[in-house]
């Protein structure tokens, strides 16, 4: 540490010359987070002090983060699911393994998750010891639900399923792993940490949601789709005894116990997130999602065109492309599979989707 | 979720209405987070869309976390240190044990912890099915060295020391810890989340951080005594081959492996740390926990004259006492022995002291 501070004139003359070296979201074609909407930038600001690791303190803030799992469950259509703000989807996920373990209490437990789902459940299961069955994909890139059977025992403690997939945007046979689930009595937990926010404002999709008994746990993050500031995630169970069954003593809090992995916890990310949705409502993000289906349809048309067909029929804004090329300025990123990978964000407009076929189709030529 | 969004103006209202249920800092003597320091706030905002969980998408932000975890290791005198920002104190414990589980891979693991550990090793032991052997405090609530020597044997896979502990704000006897585990050939990690932006600025302090040859790794935390916004917290470690040990791969980002827990995280909560350090310096820092310390003395003495003594004698700005008052209108807690605390955050001002010790006279009477 320097001994003496630097002005503060000196000091954001340095960050913003740092900020040069960020990419600015315009010509980003391969992330799943996107430039937060002014109101969760307004209402994180105004709870910027907030500390929802001690909601006594914070009753107001508190009441904002029952609002958003309320919401959220609604929209998962159980009104009355149960849930938290977590910091994304990896610690959503994660805790839904946590409660599962400890529910099924089997001395060699095993998770049975499709090949497509995210890193983040080969993180938690090597921190939770979980031995990690990894179920196929169809010639989709679905997981295969009978495959995802025959992995299923006794020792398993919960199936994955992914609503939305990070490489190829589609969606596993969500009530297909729900009878499996239902049938062994195991937990199933549906990771729709993009997809949450996508499939319900769609014209038609597949049912991935609380209406199919067997799930018994969804992520679903505001600061994906929900375009919310950083960190905001949410966990949500269809039962509360199992969020609670993650409660330890909270000595000197205002709050006598807690379910949540982290301890401090922002509320400005929590009031972001819930003022994006109660600020769009349905019709707003019904009209967001669109957007970014259009964008995404006409770059699937016009790569197929180009002679670079989309590699398996996304349900949700990601498109994953038999392309070799490059594109210079363009950050484009690629599946395990090598394939050019691109989600179209709300940052993404058609003029940007056009000027990126354009380039394609330059380097085509 | 509405159909129909709600206009921003009638939004803020609704929020501005919700946000007088949080109690304001003002009379909260029970927390160890602050109001954030204004160049926090700027500079988080300055960088509100960034994602360190894709750092090759925002090389500026991530070269300002690297800038900060060389300024807190060299505050804690290994300017080498490895590190990254967590979500806070949880996060950075649950990984520094997580990496002394993999270090040592031995069958049934266990962790010594001092009684007056901060629950978070609660969860973290149950998440990583760890076994925690609670060593006791001495007289003066700190951990009992010899103890903690008894408990650990070839199954340890870390020893744990507090510095600065949330309940007595005591200093465990860290250099005898660290002689312990480096006789066992253990890990030793030092929760140093409240204490470690305390200690070093004091006119003298014990021992605790990287010049103990023992120490494997530290947690500080910038979300409490570094003012800055919610969430940010730093795990240190002393030897970067601890760190990558949890790398897992990640496909279709623009880095192919990360150690963190989190994915995605926020950029401008890092840059809100580092700026708060950069603006201050040690010069700052030193002001600040000097403004905090006098207040500290004036409660602690305060309080004797009342009848009221310190419970033991601590080393940071954290105090509890022998006193079954609850006066009203302020935030106070409780440890588990059930004795007052009160810690005097840089939000804790000489005014509100000495109106907390008329307002705890008057009971008295």
């Amino acid at each position: 540490m320097r001994s003496q501070g630097i002005a503060e004139d000196e000091l954001f003359s340095f960050l913003l010359s740092v900020k040069e070296n960020d990419r600015r979201y315009r010509h980003v074609l391969s992330s799943m987070c996107t430039l937060p909407h002014p109101v969760a930038v307004r209402a994180m600001n105004l709870f910027i002090e907030s500390n929802l690791g001690d909601p006594g303190l914070f009753e107001g803030t508190a009441s904002l983060e029952a609002l958003l799992v309320e919401r959220l469950g609604a929209l998962m259509h159980l009104p009355e699911a149960c849930g938290y703000a977590t910091s994304g989807g990896t610690e959503s996920n994660l805790q839904a393994l946590r409660m599962a373990r400890r529910e099924a209490g089997v001395r060699s437990p095993n998770v049975v998750v499709p090949e497509s789902a995210h890193f983040s459940f080969e993180k938690a299961c090597e921190i939770l010891s979980l031995e990690m069955r990894v179920a196929p994909s169809d010639d989709m890139y679905r997981m295969d639900a009978e495959a995802a059977a025959d992995l299923t025992d006794k020792n398993t403690i919960s199936l994955v399923g992914v609503a939305g997939t990070t490489e190829y945007g589609v969606v596993d046979p969500i009530a297909a792993l729900a009878e499996i689930a239902s049938d062994h009595g195991t937990a199933f937990h549906v990771d729709a940490a993009f997809g949450g926010l996508v499939l319900p404002f769609l014209p038609e999709s597949p049912l991935f949601d609380f209406q199919l008994e067997g799930v018994t746990s969804i992520s679903i993050d505001p600061h994906k789709m929900g375009m919310s500031t950083i960190p905001v995630g949410c966990l949500l169970t269809r039962d509360p005894s199992m969020l609670c069954s993650l409660n330890v003593d909270t000595p000197y809090l205002t709050v006598k116990q807690e379910f949540t992995l982290a301890g401090t916890r922002s509320g400005g990310a929590v009031a972001g997130a819930l003022a994006v949705i109660e600020h769009l409502g349905r019709d707003g993000f019904t009209a967001v999602v669109a957007e970014c289906m259009a964008n995404h349809r006409r770059l699937i048309s016009g790569m197929a065109a180009l002679g670079y067909p989309v590699i398996a029929e996304p349900k949700v804004n990601v498109a994953a492309f038999d392309c070799p090329l490059s594109p210079e300025g363009w950050q484009v990123s690629h599946t395990r599979h090598g394939h050019m990978r691109i989600v179209c964000m709300p940052h993404i407009t058609t003029t940007i989707i056009e000027e990126f076929l354009k380039d394609i189709g330059d380097m085509h030529v």
